[in-house]
Parts: structure tokens; C-alpha cells; sequence
């Protein structure tokens, strides 16, 4: 029995207000409109973003909502006018569109799309309305991907077609975690063969960072974290060597400084600490450092998740390794607390038994 | 009668602590050592940075000290070794050396050399002793250059050989801020023709900035600045409008987004003020952006300096206009009086009669 253009009761996790736990309801999805696709999600990944927003510190964070833009899934039904994708389709939701023609999708500077950014940040459709409804409400959308239910609706350009023979739950994490991490290394820093490169921060980012330096043929890669449990996990992703800055008593970048001979010529943030990352003193940068922000590793997004998707089916990238946890949509919520407890690298929802 | 390796007595304008006016006095000049050149300095320009490290900011300010950076004189004498150098050669000294063989010399991403920086920093020549004394004390010396003074001694490879043809009271104004502006855009930013720029801050490194703008092929060149009054000067350096931030009642960037659909592609902080540099929400980052320093602009010195000054005397760069009063050495203070009072570009002393 064909679901299209019928409204689609399912389950979905619902963030009803910040800082309490996810909730799972009974949700409707209404059809796409123009322009849109709905998608039946397989698998979703749970990222700090998530738990940034949950727990209200994201100043667009709306509520009701249903978050989550780690996902997998397969076309269900199109709106009017889309013919980029059918039913059937395998995709992976994009939090960062591609619209082709917009003054910064045509810049080489920035992966960022301007269309329909001002609407994706207030939580809605492109015409300004929701597709979700849950006791009466109406539910706000995440990041244009909403991925912690099992049907959500997207912008069409908001969406990659993948390889249907990739396994949807893993190369979901290529919708956020892995591709910024190693497109940090690959896009933004552009490390060249022989760098030298340090990694603050052992998460699925960081790691992802590490595998990118390893890939772009850094000679010294150094993971730093004050976790020491994770070193040896990082050592599989591409650390040369790791360092616990508890273990000294002199800053660490004094400490880096004399082991490299004046300085790294790369360095990453992937803990995702302001102070971390951005604290310094201004004379650093007037003697000529560069900072650079990233937002999913600098990959246009329609163009480029297709093609590491291929890489991860040819064993040219690192995804499987990644997963540290299966769990089902009802222990959503244990992701998160293995999240914050540093024990997970990435837990995968499955949205379906 | 040769002064050659002897101590010359000459004057020079000594600071003697900070906070205080420059004091013009009588001091001993040693002849230079291995590896050092002593050049008779002719003038010299009045920056910032001088102003900075008087008024006791400058973490590394070591006094007393005899100030200036941005000087220009002709060779006096070589020490032992020295043969890239001769006496008659006309010169302009350099606070960023360039050594051609350290770690950063040989790397493309700086243009600072390792090879006495330490030295420098500490006021000292490579040696780690001072060449100058006054009334029985030493002096220390300053950024490598210490051009408010009739004589000084630099290391060799804090010096570039120019065009003999070039007038040495405009081109020692490359050692510096007309470089540091210049070299902002062409180097450190790669503005390429047809971008939209913004410069704040209208002085002689701004100013610089837009003249550098302009030659690279930028279509849009905003001047930002809270003295209107720098306006008409700044449209002949190649702005082609100017804002004043204080006739709006909301932010600057919110105007300039407004004005630019979304944005300018490379905007530059020419005002020296840590605020307008580095303040932003982190989220400005982390979306893509990139912060660039730039020290003497990303030039490499030796390589570049002369390059400079041949671009000047072929008129391919202003140089002339950058200067707004001449100033005997005794009147030197009056330099920094008409700098901190927004009145000069630049003021050019002659250190000799």
C-alpha cells in the first residue's frame, strides 16, 4: 500500500523542551510539498550537536522538535517537481544544502548555501511551515534533516544520493562526524605530504581529523587529549603519537613547541571548547598564523558525500570503526549519556526493529 | 677620514624609560661585529609600533632604547664576513629577517626567520650584546633596526640593498607600514580582481591595504573609519566609498551584510585595535571562515624590499603620498604628537641636518 501523498504516522524521538531526555510519540509526517522529499530513516548517529541544542545552549534551538541530522534512509515519496530522486533512492540527509546556484554555491570560498538557510535556521520547511505534528502540535524541524524519526521531510537539495549497496548504517555518519573531520584536514587546513600536525581532542571528529592528516601524507601526527584511554584507538586512525597535557607541568603548545622544533605547522581543534579554540594572544596571529573555522569539512555537500561514500566501499576511508554502539530508537537517550560519559566514539540509532 | 672600526659619536633620540618623551643625546656607536653592517641612518618614519613599545606596552619593551623601525641610510662600514654588503650601498634595515637557510626561511607559509629572533627580542645583536651606549649605559637596541639614531648597526640579514636612484626619506617608509598594508592584500588575503573588500581603518597601513586592494583587481573597496575626515585621502589610495560606523545606529557588519548581499569576501583590521581584530561569537568561525595575521605583509624581506622600492621608482606604487610632514630629529616627539592626534599619515624625520 503505497504511502504517498498520505499522511505517515510513525515514531520519532522528540525533544519536547531543553535539558530533559528525548521522548519517544507517535508523530505525523505530512507529505512533501514542492520541492521536497520524504525519507524513511534507518539509521541516525547522535553527535554533540544534538546534545548542544538539547540542552538549550544553541541560539536557534526551538522546541518542540525532533533532532538528529546523522541519517540514512531510503526516498519514500517526492514532492512536485523534484526529479533529482525517486522512491527507492538510498540518501543521506544534508544539514548544509547545495542549490547550485546561489552567490555561494558558485564561490569556491565557502561550502555553505545560501538558500534556504534562513528558514533551516528557524526550524522550518523553505515555505515556512512544518511537516510534523505530534499530539495536536506542531514540531519543529533540525538542521533541515530532523533524522530522529522514522520518516522526515527535506529540501531536495539538502539531499546526497548514495551507492544502494553501502550499508546505511554506517555511512550515515558521513553526513556529519567524519566527513568534518577529515575534510578539516583534506579541505580547510589542506595539509601537504610531510606536515607536521597535532589533533586536540580524541572524539569521532578528532579521529576523523587524524585519519584526514594521515591520508594527505602528514609525517608526524600528533593526538592530544587528556583522556589517555583513547590513544590507542587513535593510533589506529593515524596518530603517530599522543600526548595527555595533564602529564606536564608547562602548557602544552610550550610542550609541543620544543618537540617540534618551533611549532606544528597544522593544528585542530576537535574538542569543540571555545577557549580551546579560539583563546590566544592577538600577537599570534599578527606574526602571521591563520585560523580557520569549518563546517563539514569544507565539502560541498551534494557533490561530495557520493564520492566518500565510494571511498568508504573501497577501503579508502575508515567508517565501520567508528561505531562503538547499536542501539534502538526506545534507548536513544542512552546514546547521549554514552556520549557525555567519553565511552562511545559513535552509537548508531536504528529507527526501525 | 674613515670612521671604518671605530666608535662613532653621533646623536640619536634615546628612550630612556617608558611613558616619557624620546631625548635627543650624544651616543657612542661600536663599529660592527662578524656579520653586522653599520649604516648612517638619513630618515626614518614614526609608527605605531615605536609608539607602543614607548608607551610601555610592548611585553618585550627594554629600555633605554633607541626606537624606529622604518628607516632608510646608506652603509657605513661591514664587519668581518660580510660580503653581500659594502660601504655606499643604500640600504633600508629590516625587523623581519631573512636568513635563507632556518626552517622558516626555507617554508612558504611564513616569511619570519628564526635565525635571531631571540636576540632580537631581547633588545640585543646576535651576540647578545648591545652596540650602542650613552652617558656611560647601555642602550638596547630595537626590532633588529633602531633607526632613530644618525648611525646603528643591524646583522646583515636584517637588511636589503635598494635602487641607489630611490629617495631614502620616501622608500624607508617600505620597511614598514606601506609593506605591511600592501602585502596585507596581495599576499596575505589573495584578493583576487573582481572581490569585495573592506578596509578599517584609514591610516597609513590602511590606506596601504586599499592601494593593494585596488591593484589586485578588487571591483568594491570600502573604507571604514570614524574620522570622515581621512575620506577624500583614502578614495586616491583606491577605496571606491567610505563608511563612518557612527552615522548608523546598528552594527557595522550588519550595514556592510546589508550593502553586499551577505557579505564582503575579505575584510581587513588596519586600526590596531584588538576588539575590531579577534571579538566575535565562535560560530562566526566555525561556519568557514578563516582569520589571517600578517606580519610586513607576508613579504619575505631581502627578496621583496628591493622588488618594492623598483615598483616605486617605476611609479607602480605611492609612496610620496604616505608622507605628510618632515621633521628634523630634535623635533621627533612632534612626530608622535601628530600621529596619536590622527594628523599625519606619516612624518619622515631627517636624522641629519
Amino acid at each position: 500500500m503505497s504511502t504517498e501523498g498520505q499522511v505517515i504516522t510513525c515514531k520519532a524521538a522528540v525533544a519536547w523542551e531543553p535539558k530533559k531526555p528525548l521522548s519517544i510519540e507517535t508523530i505525523e509526517v505530512a507529505p512533501p510539498k514542492a520541492g521536497e522529499v520524504r525519507v524513511k530513516i534507518l539509521a541516525t548517529g547522535v553527535c554533540h550537536t544534538d546534545s548542544f541544542t538539547l540542552d538549550g545552549h544553541d541560539s536557534e534551538g526551538k522546541f518542540p522538535v525532533i533532532l538528529g541530522h546523522e541519517g540514512g534512509g531510503i526516498v519514500e515519496s517526492v514532492g512536485e517537481g523534484v526529479t533529482d530522486y525517486a522512491p527507492g533512492d538510498h540518501v543521506i540527509p544534508l544539514y548544509t544544502a547545495q542549490c547550485y546556484n546561489c552567490k555561494f554555491c558558485e564561490s569556491k570560498k565557502t561550502n555553505l548555501c545560501q538558500k534556504i538557510r534562513g528558514t533551516q535556521g528557524q526550524g522550518l520547511m523553505p515555505d515556512g511551515t512544518t511537516r510534523f505534528t505530534c499530539k495536536g502540535k506542531e514540531v519543529f524541524h533540525y538542521m533541515g534533516c530532523s533524522t530522529f524519526a522514522q520518516y522526515t521531510v527535506v529540501a531536495e537539495i539538502s539531499l546526497a544520493k548514495v551507492d544502494p549497496a553501502a550499508p546505511l548504517d554506517k555511512v550515515c555518519l558521513l553526513g556529519c562526524g567524519i566527513t568534518t573531520g577529515y575534510g578539516a584536514a583534506i579541505n580547510t587546513a589542506g595539509v601537504e605530504p610531510g606536515s607536521t600536525c597535532a589533533v586536540w581532542g580524541l572524539g569521532a571528529v578528532g579521529l576523523a581529523t587524524l585519519m584526514g592528516c594521515k591520508a594527505a601524507g602528514a609525517s608526524r601526527i600528533i593526538g592530544v587529549d587528556i583522556n589517555p584511554a583513547k590513544f590507542e584507538t587513535a593510533k589506529k586512525f593515524g596518530a603517530t603519537e599522543c600526548i595527555n597535557p595533564k602529564d606536564y607541568n608547562k602548557p602544552i603548545q610550550e610542550v609541543l613547541v620544543a618537540l617540534t622544533d618551533g611549532g606544528l605547522d597544522y593544528t585542530f581543534e576537535a574538542v569543540g571548547n571555545v577557549a580551546t579554540m579560539i583563546s590566544t594572544r592577538p600577537f599570534q596571529l599578527v606574526t602571521g598564523r591563520v585560523w580557520k573555522g569549518t563546517a563539514f569539512g569544507g565539502y560541498k555537500s551534494r557533490d561530495s558525500v557520493p564520492k566518500l561514500v565510494d571511498m568508504y566501499m573501497k577501503k579508502e576511508l575508515m567508517v565501520d570503526e567508528f561505531v562503538t554502539f547499536n542501539l534502538p530508537l526506545d534507548k536513544i537517550n542512552e546514546g547521549f549519556d554514552l556520549m557525555h560519559a567519553g565511552k562511545s566514539i559513535r552509537s548508531i540509532v536504528a529507527l526501525f526493529e
